[in-house]
């Protein structure tokens, strides 16, 4: 579990502003959530076709959230994942924003789990999917 | 459909404003929307429920939006709602936004569609929903 | 430290929810910060005549949220906000969202700063604030 | 003003979506203006650069939305930007969401005003973004 992390780039929107002048602090839920999205896809993996197919979706259970620094509007930033465990139902994620290397603005522990699409209870992440993340992440 | 309007008290959050200090102008659709889910509910309809029981959804196919002033944080606004017009599968509404009586904020004509809630093809809307709305709306 | 929460109620709409047919995660943050804000209020404090008069604005530093049971559209939600700690220039908060008293779908434990609303740094809780802190919460 | 429309391309993320499983209506007008901003950013401008030096903020003051066709999670959407017209304080733009060159999914009619960045009122388009505005568009 030493790969270097996936990284994605987010360009913020006045929408992810509010009146302080600054980046709203649940929008750093939703960078996070993005970069998450684009790792699974660059694994060959869509959360759409993962539901209709394998009928499970991925729901955040926990969340920690330390904001180190303001973003504001206009600036184009880092958002990191990199995978710090795997159980049977669920992912454990350590995730960051940064201006630039040397500027991190927000870190988070994340964990997802993995749910029945249907009935929304815990079920095994799909095996297609552990073995890519056993191939170095 | 000279029955006064609906009406729908909603404060002004942080997370409704952008870093021009002024309410982000997209967020006046969630409002317009709040509003005319509360017009339901005083009607004796919950979508949720009408989705379940009857497999309809209600979706926006347009809405004209004029801005006329701006909204700030901490202010307590009063949203309307007006039927206009009734087709065999769609609404028509004339809605407002209101900073007092005299101080008009945003208005909006908005068009509902009513669709089945698995196909999304337009769908008749259910009777008992136009019964209410001819009880004078 | 020992009065009972503050409460604060929040209904679920379309805009808060996701095609999971679930709150989105996200959204958890800004129930949370309303109920905040309507903490303060009630304390006779609005954010936007404190940003006015003492030049102050509270950014969130820490959140760690734990997300129990999901949450559905119309549902009415009770948001609770108890003071657990207060320093110079931040205050630690325990907050919860319930479906009824029995069923938590949703805990926080938040620190909000009080920051200089120009320059961002650090700034000294207003004594008017800590006055009526002190008075039971 | 007969130039190619400036094109953006914007992918769908669950944050976009309601319990409908569809793209929540009030999204669009987020992409919208995510590509009016990269216009102007094609042409040379940043906005939060515009309010430092020219003290102007641009706001939208009328939005003519007709939502033609549905989106949904993990599409990549393309946006359009044309400029149909331009004031002394103002710019008409018609804008357009489409899954494919073929399928238009919503058009738009956006009027956005030249605001003064701190009294919010009308203020002449600073003349070296007319200047860009004339070679082409």
């Amino acid at each position: 579990m030493s790969a270097p992390p996936f990284l994605w780039r987010i360009r913020v929107y006045y929408e992810d502003t509010d009146a302080t002048g600054l980046v709203y602090h649940a929008d750093y839920l939703r960078f996070f959530e993005r970069a998450r999205t684009e790792w699974l896809r660059s694994l060959g993996f869509e959360q759409s076709a993962l539901r209709r197919t394998d009928s499970v979706i991925f729901a955040v259970v926990s969340a920690n959230l330390r904001y180190l620094e303001p973003a504001r509007v206009d600036e184009l930033l880092e958002v990191s994942v990199a995978l710090r465990g795997r159980a049977r139902a669920s992912l454990t994620l350590a995730q960051s924003i940064s201006r630039d290397p040397a500027t991190v603005l927000c870190e988070a522990d994340i964990r997802v789990a993995c749910l029945d699409a249907a009935s929304y209870r815990p079920k095994r992440i799909p095996p297609k999917i552990l073995a890519e993340l056993s191939d170095g992440d």
